[in-house]
């Protein structure tokens, strides 16, 4: 897509480091990292977010993702690590061009916010569970 | 895993409110939302994490994760929506069994934390993608 920051990355339009490129997906280190090391997993096709891509390519997308993960996981010798994608602005999404983020996590790095919780009141829960199973 | 509290829910020894059930994959409401409708995507066998899947039932795990993904932004009405899986306590995993998070979100809910971000120093970048790259 003409504007799309990630778009001209793909196309070396933008300069990045990468770490892996195949034929749908590419991977590159995250300029803003978490922790060091942060890399972050993209189709090459523009497409917004999760629920828009095509099975196969996110099929790709997550197996790229994965070998980059155990591959982040042993370069930074980190304790543990998030797998991240964020759809649309009220989620965080900053670039909306879909994207895994791989973050490598260290014993009490104090990274992450703390992330607030909901209570369902009596019988709202099987409210919830028969909206979303109704459309599966 | 004896006493792995998901193992213990795919078995129904333990009550959930289930979305979905495939051969190798199953989906439950989580008991503490970020918001409603927060569901959980699991292994039915048991896997710690990201990296020990096997890509068999690493691909059909997200293949499930993103039916659930769309099921849950339709049922929800949700702005946007966060896909997540924490792996290592040192990632916030609380459960040591392989999960997808799919978190509904809304414009300005105030549900996620903010996370910290590093600068690399001069050269750092390419030496945190030399050893990345040599792993792959």
């Amino acid at each position: 897509m003409e504007d799309c920051i990630f778009c001209k990355i793909v196309k070396n339009e933008i300069p990045s480091i990468k770490i892996y490129e195949a034929d749908k997906v590419l991977a590159f280190l995250d300029i803003n990292p978490h922790n060091k090391g942060h890399t972050l997993v993209i189709t090459k096709d523009h497409h917004e977010t999760f629920d828009k891509l095509p099975k196969d390519i996110l099929t790709d997308m997550i197996k790229v993702t994965q070998n980059v993960a155990k591959a982040v996981v042993e370069a930074t010798s980190c304790h543990g690590f998030n797998i991240i994608m964020n759809n649309h602005k009220s989620a965080g999404q900053l670039v909306p061009h879909v994207h895994f983020h791989v973050v490598p996590r260290f014993d009490k790095d104090g990274v992450a916010g703390r992330w607030k919780t909901k209570k369902y009141d009596e019988g709202e829960m099987n409210e919830y569970a028969k909206g979303i199973k109704k459309r599966l």
